[in-house]
């Protein structure tokens, strides 16, 4: 028999909407189910009474239909259940469920008190239109590729890009730290490049390195990065934990603008019965680690997003959520200049338009192809 | 025009089993995209002529038909794809095309020259064995739970659980660093009494606290656990990153055996048109990632996988993967004591069988349930 605990803590707690599939017996079974699972992990009967049931345990605030096989259920926690930490703040909200089929996050709803221990995004649109200096218009995005070009032909690239008015110049997220293109000489390379094709141009394009490796070398790597002078970096939490971003963005001695790349979480969302809404992953939740605009592939392209999960991840870039400053969508994957327009429409000007290979393929000059991109959205 | 580029190296190549939904067709075209999307992220007709295409992109090795709307296929990498760092070959493996319909990873195919990079498991189940002094027989684990206890009655808890002849006492994986029992404290706690119950004994129980945590707190938990006297380590590589756990593992100061906890993992499995095999992310991929054991919801409890895919993790756990050690399985997930003859008979010996709550079921004496596992284990 388990003692009875009192607490003693304020009951603020938290709201996460999750879509259920199933009749509505099914989804009542799986909103009470998600209570205990997601918190005290123990059979019903044997949960101790007092504030352990009355508190730690999740609550069903509704349960409503979105059809016949859907339902919408918000279940809150006390917001002591999640140590004031990413780590099991995620665990809470869809660690153990994330094994079962029919649930989905759909919307987080966390109140003040449980975001002040988040400190966000560092930059925000706002932050990183000012390190541009470009305070209007949408901002052009390429990556340096293929992988198996030595840093000196990226480097090449990063300059004839810089020259041609691309704002944001992001590694490959598969160039990591290979041998025909180490690291350091890759950052120092490209960063060079584009200092030189700067002080040309006037302009202020920014060479975002990826830092994705080892746990114990991201920070590593994000130091050189800063020191060798990058404007930026590109990390895919998929492949690092979500965290890790989070540190990269609070980190005072690193402080750059954060690029999220959705690399190894597609299985979050490619089921539409279990996982992570567009709009919570790409957009709510990059934005909590730290992001300072999201990368993801743009309907139209090489993926199979729709239209309206893409748009979604635009409103979860931006919606309300206490202090966390509003981020930008980074619609990309195998976007060519065709779609600048509808991009344009679609997002508005505050989005990041990543063109990568296909900015190799409108005509046969890097620098004017960057040109046109610019002169498109300039003219949008 | 992108440079031709020699990389003067060998032509090492790891092999990746996909399995594709589709039609024939449909597959070939996936196989292909597969080579460019996972290497160079380039459009075909663009990518330089030489080392690039013929050795960075990946390669069809095999495409053969499962049934009318599902194929199998072999496509290889060259190891430098990996940069011989873990985020990176995961990344290979399954980083954008996680986001594509239809594909799954069934089994990894990694060659000696590539798995020189990773030390794996560091005791694997001989080492674990050895350390608890349980030469035969299946292993007995249980978790301190439920989340809001305070850290003397996990404490308690797990004394009982240590006199009753439990093997292994692991956290819950939602006991982080809540106020309600602090980290430090619940850990110097449970050790101490977990020591006090050896004493009595003379076995080896040991605790495992849980070290998901936040990207600059891991290693310092997992230090204070070690300097604690603690006994092996939890951690949920969903929510930390897969590297995380690897660095533990590999940390010779530390030197402690891990638990892998699947939390958050599941989307990666719950669809069977897209993501990664149980065989491989629970068999050999925790494995890869330096897992002494891997914990899975056996079939059967509270969660939905079939006897068929426990038994593949089982597989994937000891699987010959040069001189990775096995691991062991460890199924868990709403198991009874009832559960056991039949986990017996379908995992043999070499398993660790965890029953977390359904400890607390079969009498009012937790120190008799546990007497009772023992017996019935040892009895198998």
């Amino acid at each position: 028999m388990l003692p009875r605990v009192s607490l003693n803590l304020s009951d603020e707690r938290f709201s996460i909407v999750y879509r259920l599939t199933g009749n509505a017996d099914d989804a009542y079974a799986q909103a009470r189910d998600i209570c205990l699972e997601q918190t005290v992990e123990f059979p019903d009967e044997l949960v101790p009474d007092g504030d352990i049931r009355d508190h730690i345990v999740g609550q069903i605030e509704s349960l409503q239909p979105v059809d016949g096989t859907h339902f919408e259920a918000v279940v809150s926690y006390f917001v002591e259940t999640s140590g004031f930490e990413l780590t099991q703040l995620i665990n809470v909200i869809f660690g153990n469920i994330s094994i079962k089929p029919g649930i989905r996050v759909e919307r987080l709803q966390l109140p003040a008190s449980l975001l002040q221990a988040f400190k966000g995004p560092r930059f925000g649109r706002e932050g990183v239109r000012a390190l541009l200096e470009v305070p209007q218009r949408s901002l052009l995005c390429t990556a340096l590729k293929p992988m198996g070009l030595p840093a000196k032909d990226l480097a090449d690239l990063a300059y004839a890009f810089a020259l041609g008015g691309i704002d944001i110049i992001k590694d490959d997220h598969g160039l990591a730290d290979q041998s025909f293109a180490p690291y350091n000489e890759r950052v120092q390379r490209c960063v060079d490049a584009v200092d030189r094709a700067n002080r040309k141009t006037g302009r202020r394009c920014i060479y975002m390195p990826n830092v994705t490796a080892p746990a114990n070398k991201v920070m590593e790597r994000a130091h050189f990065a800063k020191a060798s002078g990058a404007g930026g970096l590109l990390i895919a939490p998929g492949l690092t934990g979500l965290d890790t971003m989070r540190r990269l963005a609070d980190d005072n001695a690193i402080a750059l603008p954060i690029l999220n790349h959705p690399a190894f979480q597609g299985s979050f969302v490619t089921n539409p019965a279990n996982g992570i809404s567009h709009y919570a992953l790409f957009g709510q939740i990059a934005r909590l680690a730290g992001a300072d605009a999201s990368i993801f592939p743009n309907y139209g392209g090489r993926f199979s997003f729709s239209r309206e999960e893409c748009r979604s991840i635009a409103e979860g870039a931006g919606v309300a959520m206490a202090h966390l400053k509003p981020i930008f969508p980074a619609p990309g994957g195998g976007m060519s200049l065709t779609h600048v327009p509808e991009m344009r429409q679609i997002y508005g000007r505050d989005a990041i338009f990543l063109i990568g290979g296909g900015l190799h393929k409108h005509g046969p000059d890097l620098v004017e192809n960057c040109r046109y991109f610019l002169q498109l959205v300039e003219h949008l």
